[in-house]
């Protein structure tokens, strides 16, 4: 059986504004070049950056295309992984959906540069894709394929055991298709037209591409459990609490309050935090069977001693190793792991 | 005049994004209680949340509602500034607008907490509208309103010479209006319904309210020019360079070179970072008066002298007043001046 509409959940959703932003601080705030945002008007935002970079080469304009109207029909995955066993889901109709966002980043260049900048495009949008995975391996850059108008192209593919999908397609443009009245650029006393580099993806690839990578199985007595493995830039939640049940009701008050508070300083700092009023009734293992479903990086485990020598365990979704941190260091340490890629 | 129609222009449309991710962090990531994202499935997500809660209370739902499908036709200002001095926009029809997205967040508590929560919000709210305003004194908050079904409201509104315009309404719902099969929570041992306390935005209101809030003229040389007095967390840019003109072009092009490889770090950093390639074009005043429309908070200032002393003047937006920094410690100063409220 194949499931036709999948529809994203709220930690789905979380998933997606994670990649809409990093891709949107990829492309337009952490770059060389200048990039504007075109909202449905291409032409004028050329002509606005044109005007304000004087007449030079290069700028760039991304574009977050709404292909169709998103609607309830469309979408993709509740609560994720809880339907990932099951092997009723047709992932590979998934990749090619394009209905949803196209994200675009168009550079463009003086046509001297345009070369060396798509071959240093193909590097970085590649190492861009190994960065955040799980298997980095994974990743590669097809052969150059030239198409007609002096049009050539590449794809970067994620191997997977089903299929190769293509996550991105890079474009360079030469020549006479951009020549035009607005396309003069100035280049010292030379009059020029523009080459252009274009990136695009789909946001429904990378949303499914994001989930495939991070999916892992791991084996817990005997039982495979899923696991999301997503990079901890990505994770819809940073960091989650678990609190060991069993004790007497007044402690877990205590711990209970005491993961309330900690949750408060994460969110000040930013941090994605879960935290679960209730969790104690479930059993530590049930609690880090959710929290890793959910791709959670890090764990802070509270229990009956941390209200004495104020240890708690942070236990790592990868790795399932747990280490000591003081709860005074506890915030500062997450953000600290949280800082780089 | 009337203008009937506006566009967001590229720096219009980072701010919109800058405005979404602020309202974003505040109500999702930043807060005490737990909300998740529905994404055109309000049932499902609360259905989500209660079990993931094990039915107990407080969580919250956010919703980033589409109202209508945004197109060319209906959007708002370009290079916003530009246009402001002219008194041809009829801003107040743009306050009203609710073609565009409403961002709502709920928040579901127990009865006995709702009251006490309900002004708490009306405090905390308060507080996010003052906390980004060039003149916190504009916001207050009416009285409450009693409305039919058990609802109670407040709307906090901005105050401008011309008008009064809502910007936000605070509704409080208790009763039987949410009391069904799904909304049996559990507290201890007793079966309750939960209330609600739910905060709408127009994103058009957020948007123009913003503009207009920062909106100032300042004096110079007996002529009025235009400023946008951003909070330094919503500004479309953080920072941008000025580069003195006149030079030989040997130093030109090496202030140029420099300018670039500031940039890079400043966006490595993630600081939206605007680089005017050519912008020694222009005199200093010219391209400071540009930098002020666009509501850029500082500037760095290069010239001769940098390249023999390694000092560049960082001018504030506000106070126009210009203080010396070395280039090797400039990117961490300026991070510090970004990293608080």
């Amino acid at each position: 059986m194949k499931i036709e509409q999948l529809k994203v959940g709220p930690v789905g959703y979380l998933l997606l504004h994670q990649l809409r932003n990093e891709w949107f601080n990829h492309m337009i705030i952490n770059k060389e070049t200048s990039v504007f945002i075109s909202d449905n008007d291409f032409e004028g935002t050329f002509q606005f950056a044109k005007r304000l970079c004087l007449d030079r080469l290069p700028f760039g304009i991304a574009e977050i295309i709404q292909n169709k109207r998103i609607s309830n029909e469309n979408l993709i995955l509740e609560h994720y992984v809880e339907r990932m066993n099951s092997n009723d889901i047709d992932f590979e109709a998934y990749f090619g959906n394009e209905d949803s966002l196209t994200l675009k980043c168009t550079i463009f260049t003086t046509p001297t540069n345009s070369v060396p900048f798509f071959h240093q495009w193909q590097r970085d949008r590649r190492i861009w894709w190994r960065k955040f995975s799980a298997s980095p391996g994974r990743y590669s850059v097809t052969d150059i394929k030239t198409e007609t108008n002096n049009t050539q192209t590449v794809q970067i593919r994620a191997n997977y055991p089903w299929k190769s999908h293509i996550v991105e397609t890079l474009a360079l443009h030469t020549g006479p298709k951009y020549v035009s009245e607005a396309d003069k650029f100035k280049d010292g006393k030379k009059t020029i037209p523009s080459s252009s580099i274009i990136s695009t993806i789909h946001l429904n690839t990378l949303f499914m591409n994001t989930i495939c990578d991070a999916y892992d199985e791991s084996e817990y007595k005997g039982n495979k459990r899923a696991l999301l493995r997503f990079h901890r830039k990505l994770a819809p939640y940073s960091i989650s609490f678990a609190i060991a049940s069993g004790g007497v009701a007044a402690i877990v008050q205590e711990l209970n309050d005491l993961a309330l508070h900690l949750t408060e300083q994460f969110r000040t700092n930013h941090l994605s935090t879960l935290f679960l009023p209730r969790s104690s009734k479930l059993s530590l293992e049930a609690q880090w069977r959710q929290y890793d479903e959910m791709g959670i990086p890090y764990n802070v485990v509270l229990n009956e001693r941390t209200l004495k020598d104020g240890l708690v365990h942070l236990r790592n979704r990868d790795t399932t190793l747990k280490e000591q941190v003081h709860v005074s260091e506890l915030v500062a340490y997450v953000e600290q792991l949280f800082k780089n890629y």
